[in-house]
């Protein structure tokens, strides 16, 4: 450095750091100025509430909110979620009835459902046998006799539409370290099924077949195996190429080969088992509605921790995506459900899509799914980018994050621990965004999966949920 | 550059480009000179006898060898293996008799056995009831009333000590591009089994529950499933962590859950069916003995074509290591078996350990196993090293090959191709020896498994090789 800078700046020209605006750089960049360009955007985006509320909590919070979300991390590490069995939901889901339908997401009523809620909405009526055509079906919805809720104020979860009736068989997943619960149906396979909004013929025979055959026959065989500890499994899986959300064949293989030698001991015609067995065999999804009521129970775990920022629910029911903060329990922070970034079906696209939708985001709340993305290199060809992608997308979440996982370690990364315990704050201050990766189903009802990709969540709901905690906190 | 060399030398000092030797480079960077060091080593290892060898084939080959190895090649790549049925062997496999004993690597002599496989030997004999005790068959082994051969001669493989005998149910794999047929046992487990050098009565049992129920069984539920296109299998397990020699969790889910809902119809007792499945279920690498003669089937297409210097197999016995090269057909060049490089049992220590053993390296030999450890990060928690190992060991085999895959794909290369076909002068030429992972077995007969690791062959296989090849051919 001259001592008399400015001298120095005639004889010699700018030597330019440029900070946030990338064109600035470029500009002086084709001056032949010599320039450095750094990545920089202020916190919060700029919003001028959300960063008095983060300097709020900083400076002036009644508790000490670090201390907070270190319980709230963890209980989130110390889960054990143990499948325990498979039971009706009428007889297991609390709060649940003949009238009642469960959804994804935070809470909508009928008329602000998307299509492919209200299409899976219709085929679960028709399934309990409520109404016998879809026109009855969506008469009985709109009709005031039914009643809505979200999963989550159920224990339950749900993926896409996220759709539970009464007579639906559900997963029971116990959480062995605490003793919580969570349910959540069986998986049907992709294409046209309940879950992505269609409701036809195809769909209702499977889902009775699943309640009269599939469901028996797997409840059996669980009892005899015994437990099945998922830490253990996803912890396995995340060796194999899955990421726990929207890659499962290897989980899905694993609870075929446990489930197996145990599934041949069941009192049933051979015909069904080796039927249930096929069906399994041919719907590698079948283990995501195992990891999603796994990481359900372990962030519920971790709810309503005092003054902790830590996010304990993220869910779309594909109007709106919400969450739910450790600290403010039972508060939901909402705004409008993304459009995703995919690949779509041969004959589909983005103008097919429907939003945002379902309560698998709690994979990555618990610190799978596309937070792991980094495991499962190979989802990039359902997910669409590269497998560096995928890398970047689980390192950049480690920013967002106040943990690493002891359990759930990354080949890739040196086996490195999944990104765990999402702190609202830091989504906030550093603006980056949780990364979820995702189905995409058909926007109208009764038509169902048309790709699958990543989404962003809107910001708002960050900086909400960070203004109302500073509010009630600071 | 000055005009006047020498004196800017005086003036500034020497800058040195050091090449080789990376201790001259050392001690000019202690004196404070600029030095800049490559990696160089003479070709062949400076071995003057393979150095002119390979410029004979260079410059003087009769044949195009190049267009020989683009057909070797070709060959490896159009390969189809596919499962097709298990047989006993003396019923399968060419020139199996009752008094053959078949056992991995080049040929040897009973005399000239390691531990392991005299073990095995001793084993398989008393599984054929030839012999009753172990003294009994050592005593038969020695008489010359047995024969042995290499499992090469009657197109089989046999992992570790690689024995099998004429009773031994055997995998049949079919090369449907070109017809021919590879075979291989049955997969044990690991800990004490045969194939490891132990011979005593878990080992027996064993054998017998495997070659009276469980050979049956699975043979019954395959035929009902139809063949199985391994191709597509392999490629989807190393998109799974798996590489397809010494991690086989994905494979063996894989062909528990294509089996599984035949198995259940199976005409056999149910308990029986459920110990198959839970046999398959705890030995991850039931998987192995399906890839190896999938690989053995594939370069054995590729075999015996004029002036092709592929290597179409590279196998250990123990004693010895050996190759085969595509243009000198039935011509073994062999050296002493290696000693491996691994992690040990606990228990157990590198002085336990028996050489390098088994012809599971035929997984290499056809562009999989070590060749394709980028895909399976998870593998050094079984053989040692990090995950960046594992990519910088199939990044070198690329340079000893000729081709990439177009079915196995590497997810964490960006989808590349597996490095296919092994041309021997690029291994003289380079001094980069194939990568092989491996077992490591107890070097006295009677104990099993102690370990797993990395080992190189002996360079001299592949100067001899390339010295023969450049006679016949140049």
């Amino acid at each position: 450095m001259s001592a008399r800078p400015l001298d120095s700046l005639f004889a010699e020209g700018p030597k330019v750091l440029n900070l946030g605006l990338e064109k600035f750089a470029a500009s002086l960049a084709r001056e032949g100025a010599p320039v450095a360009h750094v990545e920089w955007k202020p916190p919060a985006g700029g919003d001028v509430r959300a960063i008095a509320a983060l300097d709020r909590i900083a400076s002036r919070a009644r508790v000490d909110v670090d201390a907070a979300n270190a319980e709230s991390v963890r209980r989130i590490l110390a889960a054990k979620p143990t499948v325990v069995g498979i039971g009706v939901a009428k007889d297991v889901v609390p709060g649940m009835h003949r009238k009642l339908v469960l959804h994804a997401g935070p809470p909508v009523a009928w008329k602000d459902m998307s299509g492919p809620m209200r299409g899976a909405v219709m085929g679960g009526l028709i399934h309990e046998g409520l109404a016998k055509t879809p026109a009855e079906a969506e008469a009985l919805a709109a009709s005031g006799e039914i009643e809505f809720d979200s999963c989550h104020h159920h224990d339950s979860v749900g993926p896409m539409a996220g759709v539970m009736t009464a007579s639906m068989p559900v997963w029971i997943v116990e959480n062995k370290a605490f003793g919580n619960r969570a349910y959540c149906t069986l998986n049907e396979g992709l294409g046209k099924v309940l879950r992505y909004g269609a409701y036809g013929d195809e769909v209702q025979e499977r889902l009775s077949w699943m309640r009269d055959s599939l469901a028996p026959i797997l409840a059996e065989a669980l009892k005899m195996r015994g437990p099945i500890d998922m830490t253990t499994v996803i912890a396995q899986v995340l060796q194999m190429g899955d990421e726990g959300h929207n890659r499962n064949r290897a989980g899905t293989s694993t609870i075929i080969r446990e489930l197996a030698p145990h599934l041949v001991m069941v009192d049933a015609p051979k015909s069904e088992i080796s039927k249930a067995l096929a069906f399994l065999n041919a719907n590698d999804h079948f283990f995501l509605n195992l990891t999603m009521p796994s990481a359900k129970c372990a962030v519920d775990a971790a709810a309503g921790i005092e003054g902790s920022t830590v996010i304990t629910t993220m869910a779309r029911n594909g109007t709106e995506f919400g969450i739910r903060l450790s600290g403010l329990p039972g508060r939901w922070f909402t705004g409008p459900a993304s459009v995703v970034e995919g690949l779509y079906l041969p004959g589909f696209t983005a103008a097919d899509a429907a939003r945002d939708i379902g309560d698998s985001v709690i994979t990555e709340t618990s610190g799978i799914g596309g937070f792991a993305m980094a495991a499962a290199p190979a989802i990039v060809k359902f997910v669409g980018g590269s497998p560096a992608d995928a890398i970047d997308v689980t390192l950049r979440m480690y920013e967002i994050t106040l943990a690493e996982s002891e359990q759930y370690r990354i080949p890739a990364l040196d086996f490195r621990g999944t990104p765990t315990g999402i702190d609202a704050r830091k989504v906030v201050e550093t603006g980056i965004l949780p990364a979820i990766n995702t189905g995409i189903a058909h926007k109208e009802p009764g038509v169902g999966m048309v790709g699958a990709g990543l989404v962003k969540p809107p910001e708002n709901v960050f900086r909400d949920a960070v203004i109302a905690f500073a509010e009630r906190y600071a």
